[in-house]
Parts: structure tokens; C-alpha cells; sequence
């Protein structure tokens, strides 16, 4: 059952009896989906294209290479990206869909309790699914839709909680005793087929499977009156996996700043005090300059890049790089050991989509690093960087060496 | 026993569930041994001395880097490194000297198969062995012995097959019900021991020892005449690896082209098709283009360079990597999606032998790629590629994303 406590990694069990005192501080900014591609041949990337004068300083003073999210050839999601910076194994110990979902729209998740995601469709008169997303229903159905199973679903045992997401997407809780999450989804993935009977692969999910069974027929009595939308589909069964935090893995009195309640719930999953970080940029910055003296280590994380990067805009990544570049001062200004600028994965604009190529990565550290040759933050000039080509699981070690937070290895 | 089946490794586990279908095309060219070294200071390797326009446009169009066969430091067989690139795992996994040897010669070995390579050798009248290779008999002397072999060597309860090699040099194929490959080699490896009593590990081996140790009776009885040949040394009892086929690990209808059987038996073991390639490179090109449509990933073996670098023959091997470069653009009159060429190790012709060096890597894929600062494909300019210094286990993944292969993991 996923709310087993989490393994160390191999690297972060060598770190065990390494960890040191040191009043140093730490800033991790992750530029969500950084990496990207040129448009044209020859072309620069997002990056190359952007004017970052602060990042390229930074990789003149600093060093620089490329990550490796979770493995060659892989194209991370948002949640495993962001696990793997941190040092976690999230190919071990996936964050399922159910509890990305939630964390996504900022509903609490604890120990023990499941989540998943449901899909309103519309269910023909003979029991098969006629469209799997209802007709793309808007938000404001989904949430009247949504208010009515609130209103009208009770199931014995377990407590329910149904929150919209957006559109026909919306997400559904149990809490209850003895619950696991190793439960099919019933989304049938195509229209014309039967939505399939959930079913448990060991007793606590056995448990799960029954309830959700009774509360399915539930919503199909609740939401017979309705169309299009007269039925759930339920994918990603997810208990929270219990990580351990980062103050006993890495030493450090980690905060999180993010705009999007996405990160911030990631970074609840590995022990991080999430700060309020405002809703812009410059709000995001004054919050960490006001938690400065509280915290030692501090993940800041900006979402444009990636949201512009999907969207196939190469103009407005570079231009989200750029105002990411115009708030390192800020940071700069509060005097940080170790700063690191890097990116969860890559998201080209020329791809519209996350990628599976390797991520810029920049490391500034003035009282220890080995600077390189390389002068300017780019794709092609991280390739000869002098971190590279890392994995990202291995990023935390560094960072905590430059920070002086590691003793020496052996006698 | 090696016939049970060949799990997957971590690598190939991660991609389970990320495998999607795409009318992508994928071409794999292996020149054999590529890797070399300078001859003289300062001065260039084969691949940089070669004049290779082709490949040069596509390193400038591509990225590159090297390709680390199996561990730094590990110089593979040629088995070991075209396994390594086909992402399965040599080292937990070996294919046996008896196997290769029999594909080698293009000696069909089935599941529950065991062959094994036979030296013939000279024993003296004491029964200790006088020379392991019998004054190195000529071919033909050993295609004579081998035919008195089949006409008077029978074991009851295994078929058995007897094919020369070369010099001294056969194969014995034992086929037959519950047979082992884990029996120890009879070879003393030294002149003047005598031949050591074949023993099994396990039951199904102990009666292959036991099948052997009867044999090994006929054979001397058979050869007792004979001179300076009278006896045989065998090393390397090996079964065929049952690999998982990579239609199933990475989802592709692959088909292979090589000249030598050796290249075909090893593609067999994978799973791949094995295409008539003919009997030359132009031959080859034009199968290709036959088969075109025919299968989605094209294993293409280039064997000249490493025979010429076996040889210690610089101008020959740049001349092979030459004749390869001419050959590209009816490669790329195919408009593959991905198009890879590498080697399966270094084969320096200052060395005459396989080497540990890492080996040139060059990744074509216009829709996907991101290009680096090199512009010629050669051993330096690939130390400072896009692709870094990769294991050759890891190649399979990242061709797969750039080829559109490979879903998202993660939610």
C-alpha cells in the first residue's frame, strides 16, 4: 500500500551520517519545463532566444550542465519532474493521477485516504458510455453537477468529499478506515464499451472497490434527471505516498513558493513549509525576502514557462524566461550560499508538450564552485558545461556540498 | 538454467505502459568497432581521418556524443556489444562462447539447445594434452576431421551436430531432452595438463557432462589414428538466451541486415527478422530499400571496420567508414524519422583488438532533435555532443522518444 513509508534512495542513504550543520541557504528556482528546442534550423531555443543577462551572469560566475529528469529517453509529468529534483524515486514510488488531481486544485489529502479523479460522461440507455467527457460540459455545469453528489451521495463507512476541477473533470476523496488505492479505473477508455467494475488487487483495496462500487450507483440514481452528464468515470485510485522529509533526508528547513497549487501540494508530499506566495512574480519574490531568516533552503517555483511552452508559444517562454531573469536580483540581493536555476523537464514550444530532453541546469555557488568555460545559459552551451549530463536524483548531493552541509565520506 | 527467460531490465521495465504506436521509422547503423585512436600524436583517429561529407552533415544537422558499451573501462566481445545496444543486459545475461561460435558459422541453435566450441588438439600418450591446438591444423584438415566426426560419433539420447570453423577451431551442437549449458570447460588451458572431466552444476547439466563425457570417449576412439589432431578441448557449453523479443520490450517490427551470420544470429536472439542483405554494402542498401515497408526499425551492420581495425590497418578502416558514408544517402532517401549510427566498441587499428574506449554516437531525427555545437562526426568533436557519454542500454530509450514511441510517465 502506497502509504508504506517511501525507501531512501541509494543517494540519499549514503547521505545518512554525511549531514552536517552550516548556516548556509539554499535557492532551488525551477522554471517549469524549461528545456526546448529551436523552431527553425540553427534557430536558438526559448532560452538562446531569451535576454537574460541576470542567468547568463550567473553561468559566467557559476557552472552549468544539463539534468536528466528521470531517465534517458523519458518524458517526465509534472509530479515525477518535480520528485526527482528533489531527490525522491518516483519511478519506485509513482504520485498517482487521483492525487495529482487533488493537489492540483489545493484539496487537502492525508495518510490513508484515496483519491481519484472523475470524468462526467454520458451513459446510452443500454449501459454502455455514448462520450466520455460528457460533451466537454463547462466548469460551471461540473460544479453545479458536483454540489448535487455533495448533496445526494452518502455511502456507509466512508467519508466522501467531490471538489470541479474544470470542465468534465472533478475529483473524489474517500476517508475511511483500512482503504487502498491498487484499484482499476473504470473509464473504458473508448465510447461504445460498459464502464468496467471496479476491483480491489488486495483486501484494503478490496475495501475501496466495494464502497466505490455503492458509490457509483449512487451518482448514476443521483444524476439520472441529467444530460448530457449523467455519470462518473474514475481513473488514478491514489493514496498520498508517504515520502520522507526533506529535514531528515537533506538536513534542511525547506519552504516552497508557488503560485499553483500543484507544486505547493508536491511540495507538502516531501516536508516542505508551503509559504504564501502571493499571485505574481513579484509578490512570490517579496514573500521569500520576508522568510528569509526562517527557512534554509527554499524551492521557488514558476509555472509560464511551461504553461507558454504547451501552448506552442515560443515568443511568450522566452519571454517568461525573461521575467524570471528580471527577479534574480531580488535573490540575489539576499545574499543565497547555493543558488540553482533549472527546470522540472522540458516543455519545447515547437513540441506543445513536455519532452524527454534534458534540462538546463545552472548552478552558482561563489564560495565553492568550479566554474567552466561556458559564459551564457543556453541548451547548446550547457552541453559542455562543467556539471554535465546529471540525473536529476543526483542534484540534492551538490547542492548540499556547496552549501557545506556534507562531511567528508570514509576515513 | 539459461533457457528460462531473460527478465527485463530497469530500463526496459520503465518503458511498460509508455509504449504508443507511430508510423515512425527507425534505422540503427552499426559500423563494427568504429571507436579508434590516433596513430601518431596530435594526429587524427580513423573516423576523423575518413573524408565522410554525409556524415558530417548529419552530425551538423544531428547531435552526437559517445556511447559507452557496457561499464568505462570494459572492452566487449561483439555479442556483449550489440546486446548492450539493443538495451538488453550482457552481463547478468551472457551469451555463451558455444553460442556464438554456432552463430558465427550460421548454425541454427534452438530453445533447449546446448553448442559448444571444440579445439582440436594433440594428446600424448600419458593422455596430458602436448599441444591445445593441434600444430594449428589447416581449415580443410579440420572440415576432414569434422566429417569423421559425423560418420562415427553417436551418443544415445542426444543428437548431435559436428561444423568446422576455421584452423582448429569447430562446433559441437547437442540436441536433445532436459540438457544444461552450465558444464565447465574441458580445456586445461595449458600444455602438458591433462583435459578436465566435464561436470554439471545441476541435474539437467550433469547429463549434459555426462552426454559430453561419452562423446569425448567416441571422439578419442575415433581420432586415435589421427595426428598431430587426435583429440578435442571444448570451452563455453552455453544455451540459447531466451531474450524477451523486442516487438515486446520496445514495441517495434525490427528486421536486421548483416553480411556475417554472426550479426543475423544475434538479431535472431532479440527477435528481430533477419533480411537477406546479400553480399555487399550496395546489396544491403538495396534490401533496405525492399523491405522499406516491410518494418518500422532497421538493424544495418557494417563489418569492414572492424575487420580492419583487427588488422591494424588505419587507411583500410577510414576506407570502410568511407565506403559507409557513400552509402548514407540511400539511407536517407528512405526519409527515416531517426537514424542512429554508432558501433558496438572501439576496434583502434594502433591496437589491432576491441577496445574500452567509449564509441562515436550520431542521432539524426529532424522533427525532435536538439543540435549541438558539432558539426563532424568524429571522436573529439563527440566528447563535446549533445548526447553526452551515454550506456549503450540507454541508446533504445531515447531513439524510441525521438521517434514519437514513448509516452508521458507520470501524471
Amino acid at each position: 500500500m502506497s502509504q508504506d513509508r517511501v525507501p531512501l534512495t541509494p543517494e540519499q542513504a549514503l547521505l545518512h551520517g554525511l549531514l552536517g550543520p552550516a548556516e548556509t541557504k539554499i535557492v532551488l528556482v525551477v522554471m517549469d519545463g524549461l528545456g526546448g528546442l529551436p523552431v527553425e534550423s540553427g534557430g536558438p531555443t526559448e532560452l538562446e532566444a531569451a535576454l537574460t543577462p541576470n542567468l547568463d551572469r550567473l553561468a559566467a560566475e557559476g557552472t552549468v550542465g544539463l539534468s536528466i529528469p528521470v531517465a534517458p529517453g523519458i518524458t517526465p509529468g509534472s509530479g515525477v519532474g518535480h520528485l526527482a529534483l528533489f531527490g525522491y524515486d518516483p519511478v519506485a514510488n509513482p504520485v498517482g493521477r487521483g492525487i495529482l488531481e487533488a493537489l492540483g486544485i489545493g484539496m487537502e489529502v492525508g495518510p490513508g485516504e484515496v483519491a481519484v479523479r472523475g470524468n462526467f460522461c454520458t451513459l446510452a440507455a443500454d449501459g454502455t458510455v455514448a462520450d466520455r467527457r460528457a460533451g466537454r460540459i463547462s466548469t460551471d455545469e461540473c460544479r453545479r453537477l458536483v454540489e448535487k453528489l455533495r448533496a445526494m451521495v452518502r455511502v456507509e463507512g466512508v467519508e466522501l468529499a467531490f471538489e470541479p476541477v474544470r470542465d468534465y473533470r472533478m475529483v473524489v476523496r474517500m476517508r475511511g478506515e483500512g482503504l487502498g488505492d491498487r484499484v482499476n479505473d473504470t473509464d473504458p477508455l473508448e465510447n461504445g464499451l460498459r464502464p468496467l467494475h471496479p476491483q480491489g488487487e488486495d483486501e484494503p483495496s478490496r475495501r475501496t472497490a466495494r464502497l466505490t462500487a455503492e458509490l457509483l450507483l449512487q451518482v448514476r440514481a443521483a444524476l439520472a434527471g441529467e444530460h448530457p452528464a449523467n455519470y462518473l468515470l474514475l481513473r488514478g485510485f491514489s493514496a498520498l505516498p508517504h515520502f520522507p522529509p526533506l529535514a531528515e533526508v537533506y538536513g534542511v528547513r525547506a519552504a516552497a513558493l508557488a503560485l499553483y497549487p500543484t507544486y505547493r501540494g508536491l511540495a507538502r508530499l516531501v516536508g516542505m513549509t508551503v509559504l504564501d506566495a502571493g499571485r505574481t512574480l513579484d509578490e512570490e519574490m517579496a514573500a521569500l525576502a520576508r522568510h528569509w531568516g526562517e527557512h534554509d533552503f527554499f524551492f521557488v517555483h514558476h509555472k509560464p514557462t511551461d504553461s507558454a511552452g504547451e501552448d506552442g508559444d515560443f515568443a511568450r517562454k522566452a519571454a517568461a524566461i525573461e521575467a524570471l531573469d528580471a527577479a534574480l536580483p531580488s535573490i540575489l540581493a539576499l545574499n543565497p550560499d547555493v543558488l540553482v536555476v533549472t527546470g522540472d523537464h522540458s516543455t519545447p514550444a515547437r513540441m506543445k508538450a513536455h519532452s524527454f530532453h534534458p534540462v538546463p541546469l545552472l548552478l552558482w555557488a561563489p564560495a565553492t564552485v568550479r566554474p567552466d568555460e561556458v559564459s551564457t545559459f543556453g541548451e547548446r552551451p550547457c552541453m559542455r558545461g562543467g556539471l554535465g549530463q546529471l540525473l536529476a536524483k543526483d542534484l540534492m548531493p551538490v547542492v548540499l556540498a556547496h552549501a557545506h552541509r556534507l562531511k567528508k565520506y570514509g576515513a
